[in-house]
């Protein structure tokens, strides 16, 4: 029910999934009147789909508290949550409201055993390829130790999206030098070069401009910060895009100059194609959910589809329950024989 | 002697802003060896310029700390502050160290009254024209007092760059409702609806995509998220650039669509260049001190000499001086009569 388009989106973009990714099959959660005419017309998804008939939809502007009020155990969005808890569905995927999802999940599925809040974690795409950048919202401020449980997490994902053995991580700071940044930066920094995991290798700090870069395969940071990057990547490439256009229609040679490159603009604007990397992962709660865009089209909605599809393969919650496990372990270890060293006070 | 170039691209760059703006005279520190060379090629700037030697210099490297130890009272840094400070220069200008530039106008000059900490406020190009950032990575972290002298401070600086009576201001933050982000920022945003200051109408909260657009004037934050969106949004640019490119010179119809439409894309190149709007200004100091990006050429030192005397001739530091004292005058008296509304606990 969710998303500015609601169930066309949704039913259209898991039936272009089901094309490309046979072995799906769904759980659709929500109202009767309006989804049930909306599946007569796609017959292969009908094929493969329970549909759930359900009293109460979640709004696209309700604050999480009023959601969790109103829709707790009844609401299409509690369902789907709770079909992951309950083992009937591997994951969740939403393009309703975000803030009422996190809720929702984050009250339904509880955390895994060692990590302290929940996280969400971008696909970004960048110039050699694409990073995963944690947390965009989830998590306002985090101290070191969750900054670390972050790469852990965030480390784990990189595995199971771009195939690494073991990914670098760096910590999104102000500056390259030790130095610089907040204290919970720097102090995650000496404990990710400590506890020196299995799962990934910390490459230190990075700054703004190194996440476009693609300097590493994932970038740790809180949700304030790590919300105002991605929202000003966003705005800034609309807004070079907007004085491309205008600058094309400005002139006759430039617009035919546009006609002959139109090729080379489009194969820019596919690699900068928010579709193709949607779905925000939740990371730390005790089941998958993804969140995809609100306003995206099908084609983008099947994308998140086929990520959250992907992150069930790969096991994606086992790794993190056994990476978070293995990571804390080896810290307190290294926190007791060396404690000033692991955290200076 | 700062910058990647040192006193090639210092000297040329005064040297163009006197030819755009022949009122201006210069106070030169520097490392006589390597200056006076330099300025006999120069001899319009050297009409107007008095030359003062000087033993050292601070590394672009250097720590704060370390420029302090080595640098205060005799390095060519501190003696063009020292002047600001003693009246013999109005502003000054360097593209050295950032680090050790704030350290020494700090130390040198002190805060103006009422203002904890200084800013770093950017120039920042928009759909809409230009907007202020404050601050992008003077201050780490901000409390909602601190937060609210950034944005008398911004506004003020709105009033001298962009000629407006009454600038925007927004908060930045992780969304537009009031419920969200940190509660410092919130708070702010409480604080500067009550004081409803005659120098700026308070807007409310921005997010990251509504920099680029141009939603207020000046947007406010501390100096880790600004400086992180700072980056951000330059590493997004220069990657759309680099995508650009490549894919403009990947066929030969892509190559006649570039040659058609290059004064197109001149013009766009134009609009994000970073040296139209190279300097950042120091704010919340007793003398004003502009730095000029490390990396510029003599075109931007000329744009970041400009900047600089722009804000002497629109007398920006009286007027944040008494938007300062006014807006701490208002926010006395409404805290006294109603500390519960101004500042919920």
């Amino acid at each position: 029910m969710g998303g500015d388009a609601g169930p066309t989106v949704a039913l259209a973009g898991a039936e272009v999934a089901l094309g490309r990714r046979p072995d799906l099959s769904f759980l659709l959660y929500g109202d009767a009147a309006a989804v049930e005419p909306l599946l007569q017309q796609h017959p292969k998804l009908k094929a493969v789909s329970t549909f759930q008939h359900c009293e109460v939809a979640v709004g696209m502007n309700d604050k999480p508290s009023q959601a969790l009020r109103k829709g707790r155990y009844k609401s299409s969005m509690w369902r789907a949550i709770q079909a992951v808890r309950d083992g009937e569905a591997d994951v969740a995927v939403s393009a309703g409201n975000t803030g009422a999802l996190m809720a929702m999940s984050s009250f339904c599925l509880k955390m895994l055993p060692g990590i302290q809040r929940p996280a969400i974690a971008a696909i970004w795409p960048t110039l050699r390829g694409e990073s995963i950048v944690l947390d965009v919202g989830a998590t306002i401020g985090a101290d070191a130790q969750l900054l670390t449980q972050f790469a852990i997490m965030g480390a784990a994902m990189a595995q199971c999206v771009f195939d690494l053995e073991r990914p670098n991580v760096g910590l999104l700071n102000v500056g390259v030098e030790e130095i610089k940044g907040v204290e919970e930066v720097r102090e995650a920094g000496r404990i990710l070069r400590e506890i020196n995991h299995p799962g990934f290798a910390y490459h230190g700090f990075v700054e703004g401009d190194d996440i476009g870069r693609g300097v590493v395969d994932v970038v740790v940071t809180e949700g304030f910060a790590g919300n105002i990057a991605l929202k000003t990547a966003e705005g800034t490439a609309r807004q070079i895009a907007q004085y491309l256009r205008s600058a094309m229609s400005r002139s006759l040679l430039s617009k035919i100059g546009y006609l002959f490159a139109r090729p080379a603009f489009n194969m820019v604007r596919d690699k900068m194609d928010p579709r193709k990397v949607n779905g925000g992962v939740f990371l730390g709660l005790n089941g998958m959910v993804i969140k995809s865009h609100g306003g995206t089209d099908a084609e983008g909605l099947a994308s998140a589809i086929e990520l959250a599809r992907e992150m069930v393969h790969s096991n994606l919650l086992e790794r993190i329950a056994r990476d978070t496990v293995a990571g804390e372990a080896e810290r307190a270890a290294l926190a007791e024989t060396n404690i000033k060293e692991v955290i200076p006070v």
